[in-house]
């Protein structure tokens, strides 16, 4: 197998992070966004120009493959393209050029398995409202018709934007992929956390995948004017939701040690104007661990929270689940072979669970999935100061390679 | 002086609000919008039907006139037409159809002194973050460069928007009134609030207008992955904003007694995606209130909580004053005219203070001034089930011809 070559590395992050580069220095590169589709167009001439013949499904993802030596399933691995408004440059990134190196490393082995880099369809929920839909459609845990909603009035759904791209959702059976058609599937990915980076570890194996669980919280109160109206006749939503943000942060700190976060990350404030009382607040939650009891718990307790603001403060609240996924054990034995193969290359790893959620969660539906983790500079991601290290980079895409090769030989 | 007639005040009322009704039944009639363009035009047609001559300021302030039988300064009457987003068919309307039936009422009458009827432009700040711009520039209070500033970055200011429309706002100085040219000034609004309408009384009379204090408030904390960053890691822009919104309405709570209301009217969140942390949290506050010294006291607070809270949670908070205002005393003599006419029509009445403000606090710095209110239902305004009765309003408008022919005549 060939070493690693960290400029190639370089070139191909470099050049996938020219679209959608921000005036504040991030990277917004929705998925299916001009952006997006310039990378997703770069990526595949690379992936042809290293001698894999590429398709795309009819929901946009990439898949290209290079046949083994027998007709036999095959070893994938792959990420995402797609970035969060002013997100950094390695979420997705990272896994897209490992997988790419990888390919060309063992470019001169003689492998029995197939081998594949699957490059997904919008991971990020931001554009749409729902995360790793490509992943979630090839995988059979979802169908189109659950992404088919806007998630803001006049902005088309992930469906609407698919057709809007000339994909075909409405034949997304023809991309299914079944069990038989894998042996394994590996994603590499930055750890978005800091357990590496102050550990001083070069990699982790991913054990478990957290789940998000995400609902929409809905707060009706009465918009009036803000001069005229006395402190005590009011029912001013955003003070209701004020507490409910609290009341969020309260959940996710009592079962921190469960290892559950909760955040509010979107806010609607209606009319939105200075001189009027809000008369209406929406708020997006997401609320996750690796310990799904944990999660629901902290669920039950806010929505006591929610009862007890409505009743002091005479405001309508609902609260409407939009998503509620069950963590992810990932493969044993796929671990056990990047163990395996980190001890041989002297590697320090350790064994971890994932916070975030990742297109590996619904691949290891249909088969044996692992994941490695790379350290980032102070645990930052989804932000413009995301950062990994090249030398990190290029160990785990060299810990990538060396699994691959075990798997497929 | 010929009776009310309410047909007319009616119909003038529906067709001024046939501009800028909203799918949910408000109207929405931005200052400088088409729609209020289009409103303004069917006011200066009407007024030229009364026989007024009407001409447009350097600003876009619309001067209707008719002349005394001699060379003395004027009795004006006026409001403005613009509302917030989904406003009611009241604000500002009212004044406007009150001011036009009081010259109908007039037209026969010979009086000394010339009529004038003035319709402000941009009462409301909802479209640039500043309010009462029209009356604060013809009253010398303030000059263009003050509203220079965009609200909102890529969205154009109100001195912008003026010059798209042809006006002329670097000769603002040709639209000044001077002291001389007027005699008083008169502005009936409904009371945005509730005091009239549970006390039964059909008009009040205004001695004082609260003013507000505003403020913008910026929450830096720091953007991060919603599920891979632990609860005991965060820099939550949002929760520490959630704290600074209840120490708003705390503040609020602590000086009602002085007549103080405190709002927070607008949030912005970024970047605003459910998976998130929020890095940076915008918010702009209206604090006011007839005495001045609780009002700064209320602001203090504030600024004492937002130190509590950066400490507390590691977050940058920035307090930057927008304006401050005096609260306004009107002029009593005005004020003791309305209540002669008041008593002379059998009308019950009473002397109150405006928690809202209104173009009247500016006309005041320059010419004696004086308000009359009406009520409106349940005291809502800014809002689509903002509503006054035709009978109270004849009776306000009865009141302000007869007030303005006991000045003119």
């Amino acid at each position: 197998m060939k070493n690693v070559n960290k400029d190639r590395l370089h070139n191909w992050l470099e050049e996938i992070n020219r679209h959608g580069v921000t005036e504040k220095g991030g990277i917004t590169r929705l998925a299916l966004s001009d952006e997006d589709m310039a990378a997703q167009a770069y990526v595949m001439k690379e992936l042809e120009a290293l001698g894999l013949s590429v398709r795309r499904d009819a929901l946009g993802n990439i898949i290209a493959r290079r046949e083994g030596t027998q007709a036999l399933p095959a070893i994938a691995m792959g990420s995402h393209l797609d970035t969060v408004i002013e997100g950094g440059r390695y979420d997705g990134v990272a896994g897209v050029v490992a997988a790419m190196e990888a390919v060309a490393m063992l470019q001169d082995e003689a492998l029995r398995h197939p081998l594949e880099v699957i490059i997904f369809m919008a991971e990020e929920s931001a554009p749409f409202g729902y995360a790793t839909m490509g992943s979630k459609l090839i995988s059979g845990k979802a169908a189109p018709r659950d992404f088919a909603k806007s998630i803001k009035a006049g902005k088309p759904s992930f469906v609407d934007m698919l057709k809007l791209r000339g994909f075909d959702p409405d034949n997304y059976q023809t991309a299914l992929r079944h069990p038989d058609e894998l042996k394994a599937f590996f994603e590499l990915h930055i750890e978005q956390g800091k357990v590496l980076y102050e550990s001083g570890e070069q990699v982790g194996i991913v054990e478990n995948i957290a789940a998000p669980t995400r609902f929409k919280v809905t707060v009706e109160g009465l918009a009036d004017h803000s001069g005229a109206t006395p402190m005590g006749q009011r029912r001013d939503a955003l003070v209701s939701a004020a507490k409910l943000i609290l009341a969020v942060q309260d959940c996710g700190l009592a079962y921190a040690d469960e290892g559950t976060v909760a955040t509010v990350g979107v806010v609607d404030v209606e009319p939105g104007t200075i001189n009027v009382i809000p008369g209406k607040v929406t708020m997006l939650v997401d609320l996750r661990g690796v310990v799904y009891d944990a999660v629901m718990q902290a669920f039950q307790d806010f929505k006591e929270a929610v009862r007890e603001v409505a009743d002091e403060d005479g405001v309508l609240i609902n609260v409407d689940m939009l998503s509620s996924d069950q963590p992810v054990p990932l493969s044993l034995d796929m671990a056990n072979v990047l163990a395996e193969a980190a001890e041989e290359q002297g590697l320090r790893y350790r064994r971890m669970n994932s916070g975030a959620g990742h297109d590996a969660m619904f691949m290891a539906g249909i088969t044996p999935t692992s994941m490695i983790f790379i350290p980032c500079k102070d645990g930052i991601s989804h932000n413009a100061a995301e950062h990994a290290e090249l030398e990190d980079l290029a160990a785990g895409t060299a810990l990538l390679a060396a699994a691959v090769k075990k798997v497929a030989q």
